[in-house]
């Protein structure tokens, strides 16, 4: 097998970490060449040394000089800024892992989908916020998208070569989140604390709360509209608190695949980085069915979680509406995990902009498009979070 | 989607009463041409009609007269006895069903593997009597083979295009039988009755005895390693009541992809039969898994269920031993439900045969010399139990 060149982008990230583990195993199949971060200098520097990468961007400009002094004598090249961010993307590179968290990291996806590359997408904002225009631009330069979501890979993988009209619907399962068996109560007046306790994965923080809102869910399965070309009414939710079973795919005929494996990004990872050829694993993680829980599954309680019914409807809604949700979700969270909100005011807040008037809902076609409907939608939620009944009591 | 005509061998049986089902709720697909049983002229004439078939044919040939009174006026022909039999094979059909129960199906089988042939294989034993013969034949023929049984079916669908070295293990799911919560002591107690108390489906009364002893796991073991080319160590075997996940295959990145349906034979018999295009089920066909018990798996018990450890055994020495020990648990399982020897008798008469030196043992290159293995292997066992300790107390 020939040395596969990764570009890491989100490289000081929980998935990034995930990506570099598996680079580390497998070192004569894989090397990291090119490292891209958000904000911190020092930790991008500090993996950028590790992973021996040649070159390392960070996204905010005012941080280079720091991330040069950091890399003094390293030899590897440095660059910060948006353009920086492109010229790391534009480096050669067999396969790149687009795991920037949010909004941020999709001009870096759409910039990375060059013909013969291999895009392993972590970044579920892409699809969510501009899924047509990604999918048509990486058919058209050849690229491959692999999802590195668990649930999306798991999908993938069970899907394999079965044609569309074989599909019944696809099933993507939700931990149920640290909220799963707490009354609407004790949800409303949970805190930052309560809401950053994921039972199985250790994450970022939004992408955390947005696993106990079950808005995260929400993202995915829009995500998995675009990855897969199904119908919306052919996606649908199940809660699995022990993580086991990843995604189902039913099929017409009542067989049913299911994607499983230990909790641990690092398999999903560990398939994209070794889709030409799979990569071992060490021996524990391994899933060991005889000596775990019973899996249980269970119907989301839309109630309980309305950010889910949320997403599901724009989704059902199309256009515009998932890029929409999906920023609002964003300031949301960001607002509830500085105590500015309550909890339920997350959903609270991305129904409200939801149903304002945007005008012309057409889908994104492009990058710029996408972010200008995300920008409006942002400033539209600042404003509904300066007035009661959003700011916290 | 053009019409296939299939030839459904062991047409009275439970397997053939799945495959007539399927049929029956996919008219514009499917049609059954010609029906193939074995002694029950009144039975068969009764599935020919109601199937529409052209042609009938009983395996005992001391049965042919009354197939034709019980066909009289239906315009349908038949025949009875081997020539019979393998003239039913030699006609035109896209699918042949290869669903005759035990060693009386490996020449049916063995026949139908003609050019552009599809096989849905349900008659375990053609594998693990002669499974190297069967499979070159296959290849060399150009015929397409099709796991009918549930759980090869749920591996083979879940395998997909992937290579054999991705591969590290796979795993056949039990359901564990009525025994399985039993202690050996009432396991040793229990007669016919209580061992035809299958949880999950209503077969034949051997595989249900089958499934009680768990040899049914192991001959099933057997297969797949014919089936999948996969070396003996890399199949296992987990107990898991609930009979919803029936195969799994593991993949060497951690990765695992399980075929689930509901325990019914037909989600199986339809993936086979709409292997060109998958056919639709009904909706009660479909897994709920919301609303179904929590899944369980738990390691089989070698103890109390020494036939699996035989089976296991067996393929492990490879040669004819897989034969042997098929021959003999054909014997022992007749002569339990005959009331002749006690349950753990069948494990102790196949165990005390397969330990016996049978000269050169190398696996059976044809239908002769797998039958013959079988005829001397019945033999050794007819001759144990004629004595103590085999004879019932």
């Amino acid at each position: 097998m020939p040395l596969r060149t990764i570009t890491l982008l989100g490289a000081t990230g929980s998935v990034g970490r995930s990506v570099r583990d598996v680079v580390a195993e497998n070192p004569q199949r894989l090397a990291i060449g090119t490292v891209v971060g958000g904000r911190d200098a020092e930790a991008l520097a500090r993996v950028a040394v590790e992973t021996g990468a040649r070159f390392a961007a960070l996204a905010d400009a005012t941080a280079g000089d720091a991330l040069k002094r950091a890399l003094a004598g390293s030899g590897i090249e440095s660059g910060a800024g948006r353009s920086a961010v492109l010229e790391a993307v534009a480096r050669p590179a067999d396969i790149v892992v687009s795991a920037i968290s949010g909004a941020a990291g999709l001009e870096a996806t759409f910039a990375a989908l060059l013909p013969g590359r291999t895009i392993a997408l972590a970044n579920k904002e892409s699809l969510v916020c501009a899924g047509e225009a990604v999918m048509a631009r990486a058919a058209a330069a050849g690229a491959r998208m692999l999802p590195l979501d668990s649930e999306h890979n798991a999908l993938f993988q069970v899907l394999g070569h079965e044609p569309l009209d074989s599909i019944r619907s696809m099933t993507l399962t939700a931990s149920g989140g640290p909220f799963r068996t707490w009354s609407a109560e004790a949800i409303a007046n949970a805190g930052p604390e309560q809401a950053l306790r994921h039972p199985n994965y250790a994450m970022g923080a939004k992408i955390t709360v947005d696993s106990a809102s079950l808005m995260n869910k929400g993202l995915e399965v829009i995500e998995a509209r675009f990855l897969f070309g199904l119908e919306p009414a052919q996606l649908d939710v199940l809660v699995h608190p022990q993580q086991v079973v990843h995604g189902l795919v039913t099929f017409r005929d009542g067989s049913v695949s299911a994607g499983m494996a230990v909790p641990d990004m690092r398999v999903a990872a560990a398939h994209c980085l070794g889709i030409d050829g799979r990569l071992d694993a060490p021996p524990a993680r391994f899933l060991d069915l005889a000596s775990g829980e019973p899996l249980t599954f269970e119907r989301p309680d839309l109630q309980r979680f309305p950010a889910l019914g949320l997403a599901l409807a724009a989704l059902a809604e199309g256009g515009a509406k998932p890029a929409i949700l999906n920023a609002v979700n964003e300031m949301a969270v960001a607002a509830f995990l500085a105590g500015r909100i309550r909890f339920p005011g997350i959903a609270a807040l991305v129904e409200a902009v939801c149903a304002q008037d945007f005008g012309a809902a057409r889908a994104p076609q492009d990058v710029a498009e996408a972010l200008a409907v995300d920008h409006d939608a942002r400033q539209r939620a600042a404003l509904l979070l300066s007035r009661a009944p959003f700011a916290a009591t």
